[in-house]
């Protein structure tokens, strides 16, 4: 195994002095920009990754912790993310640790106002929530070497195992596999899986644990198939896509879907008495006693600081080559079993 | 009118030179906690307030403002908070300015926090939701002379305009007599008012709405009187709340509440057909066709911010003596009219 680069084989390569790089690595905002560029680009070429003990001397200026929050939407099951926060500024007060807001229009746009926040020191990790295919930022933070961690999976990249990628993330495999054994188990076999278009990681997740919950049923592929429907997230949208199968003349025992947006859609478009599980365990869930797959985001928001503080428990260190510390944490979401209130919404 | 005290008539009061009554303002981690001691005393003792742009020197540190976020409640209408936070970060975003979260346990922990994240000069301005009567964090922040705005008035004391405590609220009390009126409009005269145990500043602002509408219509004191209940926020309490008027027989025609929580609550407890209206047009409402008046949560968070900003538009001032600038902002809201969802949650 070759020896891992240092600080003076980037000055090396960059023709700058040691001084030089430690300042880009600790005050960049000291550097000037093209002097950055050179050592930038000297730290790409070699791979180089500052040892932990480095970072957190550059770390341990705000105790910091940076997080996207984006315009409002009226959805319903878009306050998990908000619930996530609360428990994020909970547990990190918790640890003596800050939480910073900031607005992003895009990834692109999310990116620069890391590369700011991070210049500027205000801020010494992010945590980054609504992975996607082919995420960009996740990229450019393990390039930059800024310390992150992500709520949710790095769907769609060969090694979720990543060890430059912290992730803590709610199993949906196991959250809608409880589900749809739950109805199974009162004997009934027609539960159709109302989710996201693919692809989406999360959805196609979920997906997955109803399917294979479904195993235990006696259904042919082609019933199978014909049970699984998908909407965009919406009440609406769920509504007209249940009512579109029921139309088609399918029968139906019982519905597993991937929100409690889709949930109340479904509910609304359901006949009497047919049983839905939604996903998230929303105040609607329990407010019209919906039955919902509850993401313990205490527990979510716990891992994400634990992961990003390592070992010693005190600094943002992030990713780090010599750590044996985990990376990832997969939390189990838990089934809320309710009656349906008895009233009608009309 | 007697001369407005120096910084230099509080280094002598406090025996120390006019620098370190300057550090204390400006750099108070520089001073030894002894000496801060004695100058805060001066400082409370004259009543000295540094001019506004002595106090830009020291605010221009960190361009971000401070608000409490709590541990999650479940409810319905508690998630007004969330979208609030939501508008106030892109409105902050859109300024320059950032928004750092912080956590407490109560009142007397939260001034803590503020006095920490002021001394530190982490934050330069602090936006306080949920006032309540007697609320002594105001008091706090006037004496200690931190930038602040309310979400809320001042209710309870004596003097709603002071000048010192700027403030943005939404008019609970036209939402409500709009509401009313709109029920009243269609010829409906027997409106209950379901809302919150007295005193509380904004339900009985809101509850004072219902009153003034229901005047136009030829109910007796005493039959008003009979129309107005009360409960604890919460999907369950409202619906006994209602059940309970319902059921001792009292002729109904419509309700609006203080809450959507409460109007879910109403709801389910409520005949086919009788018109219930909420508040907070929450995404709650929104899904189950609940009207409801709505807070224009965009417009309180700019208003909020450019109270703070004062006149210049570019600097954290807060209230300042010299300045004509606003102080208080009242937003009006908006009812959102809605056929209710026909569909049966059984």
């Amino acid at each position: 195994m070759a020896q891992l680069p240092t600080v003076i084989d980037v000055g090396r390569v960059a023709g700058v002095s040691r001084q030089t790089v430690s300042n880009v690595l600790n005050s960049p905002q000291l550097v000037k920009p093209a002097t950055r560029a050179k050592v930038e680009a000297a730290i790409a070429e070699l791979g180089y990754r500052p040892h932990a003990s480095a970072r957190r001397l550059r770390t341990r200026k705000s105790s910091t912790i940076g997080i996207r929050l984006d315009p409002m939407t009226n959805g319903i099951s878009g306050s998990i993310l908000d619930r996530f926060l609360h428990a994020l500024t909970e547990q990190a007060d918790a640890r003596g640790l800050r939480v910073m807001l900031f607005t992003a229009s895009d990834p692109a746009d999310e990116i620069r106002q890391i590369r700011k926040l991070r210049d500027g020191a205000d801020v010494d990790a992010f945590v980054l929530t609504s992975t996607f295919y082919g995420d960009p930022r996740t990229e450019w933070l393990i390039e930059a070497n800024v310390p992150f961690v992500t709520f949710g999976r790095p769907w769609g990249i060969d090694d979720m195992n990543d060890p430059q990628h912290l992730w803590v993330d709610v199993d949906g495999f196991n959250g809608l596999r409880d589900a749809t054994r739950h109805l199974v188990g009162q004997g009934l076999s027609r539960i159709a899986y109302l989710g996201w278009p693919s692809p989406s990681g999360t959805g196609d997740d979920r997906r997955r644990g109803w399917r294979a919950a479904m195993e235990a049923t006696s259904l042919s592929v082609d019933e199978l198939s014909a049970l699984e429907i998908a909407a965009e997230d919406g009440v609406s949208q769920g509504r007209d896509a249940l009512a579109s199968l029921l139309s088609s003349g399918a029968a139906v025992d019982g519905v597993v879907c991937a929100s409690d947006s889709l949930a109340l859609g479904a509910v609304l478009a359901a006949p009497d008495g047919l049983p839905v599980i939604g996903y998230d365990n929303t105040p609607v869930a329990s407010a019209i006693g919906l039955s919902s797959v509850e993401q313990p985001l205490d527990e979510v928001a716990a891992g994400a600081l634990e992961l990003l503080l390592g070992s010693t428990g005190s600094e943002l260190v992030g990713w780090s080559n010599s750590s044996t510390d985990p990376r990832h944490r997969l939390v189990m979401p838990r089934l809320v079993v309710r009656e349906r209130t008895a009233a009608r919404l009309a």
